[in-house]
């Protein structure tokens, strides 16, 4: 449907025509360079690596789409490709795997500029290289909508320490590593055009995945649930507590609020809460312990981003526990993207 | 961005926006049933499955949009939901791979009827069934353009037995397993609302993968090279040519012409060979023998759908052997998306 045919104009230069698919693939093949541990990458009919003795694979896939997922407008095409490698790796830092490979599918609109093309490329190669995990395949193709991205992500893990979300039991402490709200805040800051807020814009433009806040976790042999907070504290919580049959009962007052986050709502007259609980594409990590100790990895990550916000209990759903000691029942949150 | 927000208007029933993104997930999951040698399936940040000793991973992945690759209009949502599978399984097919896993990310249009999700999700897992690989997991998401079905297909296999496209060697005999140019007839007749010509509307909507065959060949250890033709046949070829360093004499009177590709050829005054060569979407699998014997498989392929086409030389690009025995150089063909 889309093959070239006799009699049609030449492709305008400075776009994604003047490239042609096989040229929008080489030129991404062509920056990949050296991948250690693939026995195959780009450029066969599919790719393959090994895993070590008992290791098992782990894959997950997530979509980024223009206007729903980001604006051409707000992020950068660097910031885009770097976006959708975290927040996939984002997925496998909750199960504690090890990131291996990524594979990227992207259609794009006609008329793009291939100076996007190469920012994204960039982008993702950049976060790609950082979290260890090559890219080695995908598909591209025209897009007559927005410009669509998926990327999936393979892992690798020992089964006995794979973090799942069903494993929380009563008396196990709640913890959370990351700072929830504060991509929502960056988010509204960059559809009003208002100034400032860098923490918070960076927060929702660059994400940080946490795969070896994972490793640690799932080493330890103390975590019993774990799940990465994309669509809301509340409802990734809701998850756990779903999948593990339990209840739990969070403190508001031990959850992080961020400088940035109290002005923002300070100005638009909101809850802060509101932004904390509800967020979205968070990337921060929520998981319980069986004991009391501290969480592995504190001296890693920095101060006041890793702590104790909660308890496990024998009820069901989540409760809230007020500065003032009340407990009201959270009404569920998160994002619905229908 | 999409978080429901209070005073919006109820869900419309009948469309997806009826369902909800968890209710979406949880229909489809629900459906999923068992899944042997699946540690972890749907429900987690990630899903997980064991490989046998020495078998590494192989993954592959492949976008399908709405306008695109296929019409409302021209194929049916089971129709879509079983291509998007088939197309995938088809790229295991041409490494030898066994099929162990399948990742569906889609992006659906708001106002999209709920009863194309079903038809397409039953497709899809149809087809998962028949090649033995359940849906592990994936994202969906709103689309502001078309639908996007992005699936991506993991397989296992073991190193030595895996085929590609770099093996061919000068005097290994080229072979051909299914009729290219069938699909693009199909295609043609479904925009231009023509009846009849019932092989060829199947082979584009209902393309066949061919991973049985492509195990036979990796387990002969026979074969020196495999693509699954899906640009073109000469692209596709263009492709082992250029990996393994050869050049290629293709036997026209060889090639498999369907009597439906053959009349519609004539009804359009077209050269017949234009559909086979650069027909594209064909699914078939392209391969070299390092001996004269007939290809593994012979019994189980249909009569003629299996059949050597050329010679692998020391030369350079895609020449064809004409009937009256002279040889001209193949032009490039093939699908280009952009």
């Amino acid at each position: 449907m889309s093959r070239r045919r006799p009699g049609v104009s030449p492709r305008p230069t400075g776009t994604i025509e003047s490239l042609g698919e096989f040229g929008l693939i080489g030129s991404i093949a062509a920056k990949v360079g050296k991948t250690p541990g693939i026995r195959l990458g780009i450029g066969d009919d599919a790719a393959m690596f090994g895993l070590a003795e008992g290791e098992e694979v782990l894959v997950s896939a997530d979509l980024l789409i223009e206007d729903v997922h980001f604006r051409r407008r707000t992020s950068s095409a660097r910031q885009v490709g770097r976006k959708s490698v975290a927040v996939n790796i984002s997925d496998l830092a909750a199960m504690g795997a090890t990131p291996r490979a990524l594979v990227l599918s992207l259609a794009l609109p006609t008329g793009l500029p291939s100076a996007w093309v190469r920012g994204f490329r960039d982008g993702f190669l950049t976060e790609a290289a950082r979290y260890g995990a090559p890219l080695v395949g995908g598909d591209t193709t025209k897009s007559p909508g927005p410009i669509v991205i998926n990327v999936t992500v393979l892992g690798s893990a020992h089964p006995a320490q794979v973090l799942t979300r069903s494993g929380a039991r009563p008396g196990d402490r709640l913890w959370l590593c990351g700072e929830p709200g504060l991509s929502r805040v960056g988010l509204e800051v960059l559809e009003s055009e208002a100034r400032g807020f860098a923490r918070a814009r960076r927060a929702h433009r660059e994400p940080q995945a946490l795969p070896e806040q994972g490793r640690r976790l799932a080493r330890s042999g103390r975590c019993s649930a774990c799940i990465d907070v994309s669509d809301g504290l509340l409802g990734d919580l809701a998850h756990i507590a779903r999948a593990s049959g339990v209840g739990v009962d969070l403190e508001l007052a031990a959850l992080p609020l961020a400088a940035e986050l109290r002005r923002w709502a300070k100005r638009c007259q909101r809850d802060p809460y509101d932004y904390v609980l509800n967020g979205g594409e968070d990337y921060a990590l929520l998981f319980t312990l069986r004991d009391k100790a501290p969480a592995p990895g504190m001296r890693h990550a920095p101060a006041g981003f890793l702590r104790p916000i909660g308890t496990i209990t024998a009820g069901e759903g989540i409760h809230l526990i007020h500065p003032d000691g009340s407990r009201t029942r959270a009404a569920r949150g998160g994002f619905a993207h229908f």
